[in-house]
């Protein structure tokens, strides 16, 4: 496998386009196309929230039922979330005028949006826009950008990764975009993630690769512990890498899988680093578990943990933070064997020897903690199980972000 | 049943002392002892978290073994959490001490600690600060007032609540302190409950009155939803107030949960409003809903999520973040049954019908939220079910409290 430079265009066959279509921002692109020149199998995967924006249930639908999709329709700044039957109606008004605009049927396009719950769409504007990038798509790198630019809310950055990987002699190429930070003005953190490639595989295995990523990617993220009614994860396959189509588990399959997993880890990765109000990345492995499962639960116990994302904000090895978190996760371990070590790119150090404090230095333990990227290893010592999640510290400026009135 | 001025003295039989031991704090009272001149039947919940402190284990075993207790010793600054076989020795040691100089069992003492993790306590002073206690002990307002007083860390109020019922034609007295509002340096939001009361009541029935009760009232609050290695509430009945025996669930026992209930409720909110940096009491009710467990849920899971309590803080009517909160909260419900009412002492505002937003004024509902106590009432409409939960708004100081560096 290799990282190349590049996002949702990578991919043979696909293309992309953006637009300043002005639904709610000033001076900005805030919607996005992407397309690809020949059907693609879709899969999805879509929030657990009750409360689902309506084009979640317009996705899920499509995904579902549609022999194959070519374009996604996204945008920015109102979410389509709590809006009844109108809003419904949106996502099929804005898939009808993609499809004659693309000249495909109605069931190939999907559509996604992310931005403030309760405010009906614009529909005009979504119309028009989509005029605009019908005519714009390109498959360059600055296009990718673009569109990963255009589906931004309270994100800083845009977050792209693409990768290949040989498969039957053919190169295949995985990329992503997706956008999440927290929410815009006044509503909740909307995740969205869109992964294209040209790999040729069975829309069963596509589903079912990419359901079964996502608990170990974006699933292991937290920024503020609010799952959003918009949460999405889209995953096309074109086939123009001309790989034997892969229709078992076979070795191409587990390429497939590790490229997927790399693209999805390191977007989930920039997700939860770019926070909001985040200065740091912090990163918890819980190693030695009895089973993956309870690693997993451990890792997003300490991730969500308020006290400890304020700690990592300070750069204080607050340790029993840490060992409180672990304690109330709900699985049982013994506190008297967990050994726990704090990294960074400016060094590692060790802080609990079986559940008590070593002698270490506060001083280097800052040091190592007052990195962009730091991380919590958590040895359970009773297992060989052992999950990682990611997430941000908790800052003056996510509380300032999120108790501005909406103007 | 009627509420009166007092605290843990209120009851007949029970004294209160504190003193400045100096363990951590310079220049203020961080131990306090109660004191019943007779023997008492005690009953006690405790931390569910792995990671328990020593004076959880030690008291869990007391409250479980003895056949009577007749005193608490409680110091702040030093949790005693996370301190091996030492820090359980000095359990024992403090409770020793206690003992020989009030001239009681050693298995009839109870010890609580609450501050920072991974330190041992200063045994010396502790027991210093046993002996001033000892012969100061007093059943004054001023005693109990001092008492709550001494054994708050980030505090920035005392928590006490009285009150009174008859029962057989004698006057049954409940009085209750607690502390609780988050850490002090390094560590972990630490709860410490103490309810004495003169009924005359099994200690079967006086343990289940108070196992069921903190399911509605400790356990029903949050600050940041990190659960501490320390959280205790220890009632203890002395029977001086001659009523008949309370051995069996009758009229009287009724009103003595119902007395416990006001009492643990109103300081379980007095903690929640007095959570960390908070600015505002926020309460959520949620009603309509099919069981109690699940208005449980729901209306915790509002008051858990950091987006709505930013929003709080902000004054701001974010209806989005509290149905999204609702959302993933676990419970089944259908989304477009759902209303909202925002209320407060400055009035009431209906904000969604139906799932929908109705046409509200956003200024007058930012006038009703800019109360510092903030009601929010969810109704599912889908049953008769309903629970009410207690927190606080997510402030700048919260962070700044738990961000600065330990020094």
């Amino acid at each position: 496998m290799k990282v190349i430079d590049g996002g949702v265009t990578a991919p043979k066959g696909f293309l992309a386009a953006s637009t300043a279509a002005g639904i709610k921002y000033k001076d900005r692109s805030d919607m996005a196309m992407i397309y690809s020149t020949v059907p693609c199998k879709a899969a999805g995967t879509f929030t657990t929230n009750v409360v689902k924006a309506a084009p979640v249930l317009y996705d899920k639908k499509i995904v579902t039922e549609s022999k194959s999709v070519q374009a996604v329709v996204v945008n920015a700044g109102i979410a389509n979330a709590c809006t009844g039957a109108e809003g419904f109606g949106y996502c099929e008004d804005t898939a009808k005028k993609a499809a004659a605009e693309l000249n495909i049927a109605e069931d190939a396009v999907l559509v996604a949006s992310t931005g403030v719950i309760g405010m009906q769409l614009p529909i005009q504007k979504l119309e028009s826009g989509i005029e605009v990038m019908a005519k714009e798509l390109s498959d360059t790198r600055e296009a990718a950008h673009q569109a990963a630019c255009a589906i931004m809310t309270t994100d800083t950055i845009s977050k792209e990764v693409a990768v290949t990987f040989e498969a039957g002699g053919k190169t295949v190429t995985v990329g992503g975009m997706c956008k999440g930070s927290g929410m815009i003005h006044p509503n909740m953190c909307t995740m969205l993630g869109f992964v294209m490639t040209d790999a040729a595989i069975s829309k069963e295995l596509l589903q079912e690769a990419l359901s079964a990523d996502v608990c170990d990617t974006y699933n292991m993220i937290s920024v503020d512990g609010d799952t959003s009614t918009n949460d999405t994860v889209l995953l096309l396959a074109n086939g123009m890498a001309e790989n034997p189509e892969i229709t078992e588990k076979n070795e191409d399959y587990r390429k497939f899988c590790e490229a997927l997993n790399y693209v999805n880890t390191e977007i989930a990765k920039m997700m939860a680093g770019d926070g909001e109000g985040a200065t740091a990345l912090f990163e918890v492995k819980v190693i030695g578990a009895k089973s993956k499962e309870e690693a997993k639960i451990l890792s997003k116990s300490v991730v969500c943990s308020s006290l400890t994302k304020a700690a990592i904000y300070g750069h204080d090895a607050n340790w029993g933070r840490i060992l409180c978190a672990l304690g109330y996760s709900g699985v049982e371990f013994d506190p008297e064997k967990v050994d726990l070590v704090f990294e960074s790119a400016a060094g590692s150090i060790q802080i609990i020897k079986n559940g008590i404090a070593v002698d270490y230095s506060e001083e280097e333990a800052t040091r190592i903690l007052s990195e962009p990227a730091v991380t919590a290893i958590a040895n359970m010592n009773q297992g060989n199980a052992e999950a990682t999640a990611w997430g941000c510290d908790l800052t003056y400026d996510y509380v300032k972000i999120n108790a501005d009135y909406r103007s």
